[in-house]
């Protein structure tokens, strides 16, 4: 379920860019698994992959495949292909190489990503019978059933998508994510893949999706684990009737808070599906030192079980937020200048509990589904923001109960 | 409920030291929640305290109190003292001076301890009246009755006790402690007092809790939040007919180990007791290139929300293992060296699933209610024990459920 309301929104299509999805079968018989994204040629590839280090197969060859002019990318879900060691590196690469003959193209122009099973072999011989199909049913308008095919336990898609104007001329930015949804028996990937028709370089364009990343996929967090299969890839086909964006010009501006906006999106959607989640948590932290401690203290708060299970009995439970801040680790904390808000009520001040707070004031912020916790730290003038869900009995079902 | 089978051991008296405990009514009224333990003149204190900037009234106090002749500790259970400014500190001495004025004591001889529900003032006018009683009981043998009135959620109280001979003569170390059990609406505490008639100077006595203290209390977790008010006291009376304990003579090494091993059960109780546990976990991590390494790993499976309710369902999930290792943050990490066991079963090596791993012998493991994970990293030679414990659907009802 998620938290609040969402609705896919319309997708607006991105020229050289046509989506086609088919059913392989890999887990589920009742509806589409794969999906290939054709992009047009001379396109620009931009990726930000997993840290972790036992990340999986697809991920080490779309990061070798990103700078050989990709033409596709390439999803299936139900299986992620990691833990899978030698053998899993040879089955993505026979999927690479069974897309690329179908389309007369490289193998290595193939970007492959997996979401799924880990340390099961990907079912090759599922996935490429299933090729032909995605290929036939290629269209630019294919976005809700592309956002569809890459779910694995996300409840619902995701998109978003919007349209500039720049030079008077209009640039579309169209994307889709998929979340912390939880194959069984194995972890949550977040997956997402971002398309614009803007003309724009590739180093300004990786640039431009790391800073990104940074305020949007980067600042959400459901239970702190790190996949193996971690993606987001931007892609530009520069086919937009506009001149070429170019660093710090004022084009360069509108475009990167459009794409920030279009991210954010797309991770909120992720946190709203969180596993179990029924509230929305924005954490907010000012008058830090620096944006490090900033997002120290925040994540601090986003991670601790004390904290979540608090927001999910919608228990205004101000000691166990100021016992997280204190524990944040930051140099010479002190604690008089702190000030804590839920939404608009001072729960926090001066050390201890705001002496006008009152619990029924508290309560009813907590009863929302939608909550602003702002720590005001009294230092300095950084900020920054976590996104976060709470800590549900359905969160422990989700991920204990595969096998009851 | 305790993981397994735990029974409060036989508790040997520490000459010079004795123990008294009264009712005061702060939260229940059908049990003592009020400690004394009174200490001969001439005794060595040492303490570890919280690292959280927002430390509770009593934690302040104790610290200042520490190198002031101490002659009693004084703890209550139902209020932690904590969140609660300067008139905090006002009712912790207030207190101090109450107990100081029965014994004839300075208050400063007081080392308060509090642990309980945060953001509430400290009942002085309950703890006051109690004192009498807990005074007219002193005895060395009230090591049972304290353990459990220090108790909060705990559902057992914890002892730990042993002797040791050291050039012919014995020495005792006696010493309880209580975890992880949730005073709504706040934070778990820990407190551990451990008491010795060893002979030795209070810079080495603290030298020595700090070592211990970082291979026993710093090496658990539950769920990874450090509470305002957790603290770990040392006490030597120095009344055995040993010699003074010396620094790096085999005396010392001899009473280091008895006190790590008194430390340790003491630890262990507390996971065993950890809020909605069913599962006791030992991370072993070894081959690592250094300490810290080990440390890290160990405790990013021990946090990890995905490998805790694995292990809450019995579920022989190695992804979710090899993935937290993954994301440790490990510089340099090559995967293909790595071996996982489950006891002794070899889950993961070469990066993937060990070969020799069946469903069957993993199921065999987890279902037992104490387990070894072992991971070798294949990169040195260092080794760091953490102990943690599963994740339940009691942990989120503890935490979330206080007000219905």
């Amino acid at each position: 379920m998620a938290v609040g309301h969402y609705q896919f929104p319309d997708m607006l299509p991105v020229a050289g860019v046509s989506l086609g999805t088919s059913c392989a079968g890999i887990k589920q018989t009742e509806r589409d698994d794969l999906l290939v994204i054709k992009i047009a040629e001379g396109s620009e590839c931009a990726g930000v992959f997993t840290t972790n280090a036992f990340c999986a197969a697809p991920i080490i060859i779309a990061k070798q495949h990103l700078n050989c002019a990709p033409r596709w990318l390439m999803i299936n879900s139900g299986n992620a292909n990691a833990g899978t060691g030698a053998l899993g590196i040879e089955d993505t690469l026979a999927t690479c190489r069974s897309l690329g003959s179908l389309s007369n193209h490289n193998e290595t122009q193939v970007l492959p990503f997996s979401t799924g099973v880990i340390g099961e072999r990907l079912p090759v011989d599922k996935i490429t019978p299933a090729l032909p199909t995605a290929l036939n049913n290629l269209s630019p308008k294919h976005w809700p059933q592309a956002a569809e095919a890459i779910m694995t336990t996300d409840t619902f898609p995701k998109g978003a998508s919007t349209t500039i104007e720049i030079d008077g001329q209009p640039i579309t930015i169209t994307g889709i994510s998929k979340g912390a949804g939880m194959i069984q028996p194995n972890m949550a990937t977040m997956l997402a893949f971002i398309t614009t028709d803007a003309k724009i370089a590739q180093p300004v364009l990786q640039n431009c999706l790391e800073t990104v990343v940074n305020r949007s996929f980067n600042r959400i967090t459901v239970d702190g684990d790190t996949s193996t299969n971690d993606a987001c890839i931007l892609v530009s086909t520069g086919q937009s009737d506009t001149s070429e964006i170019k660093p710090d010009s004022k084009q360069f501006q509108l475009f990167l808070d459009a794409l920030t906006n279009v991210s954010k999106q797309l991770a909120e959607a992720i946190v709203r599906d969180g596993e179990g989640a029924t509230k929305l948590i924005h954490i907010i932290v000012k008058e830090a030192l620096n944006s490090d401690e900033a997002i120290q203290v925040a994540k601090t708060i986003a991670h601790s079980p004390l904290v979540k299970t608090a927001f999910f009995a919608s228990d205004p439970n101000w000691g166990r937020i100021l016992a997280a801040v204190g524990r944040a680790e930051i140099d010479n904390l002190q604690i008089e200048p702190i000030r804590i808000h839920l939404d608009d009520v001072c729960i926090v001040s001066n050390g201890s509990r705001d002496k006008h707070y009152t619990e029924q004031a508290g309560q009813q912020v907590m009863a929302r589904d939608e909550i602003y916790i702002t720590v005001a730290l009294g230092r300095g003038t950084a900020e920054e923001q976590v996104l976060s869900c709470d800590l549900s009995y359905d969160y422990v079902k989700i991920n204990a109960e595969y096998r009851t």
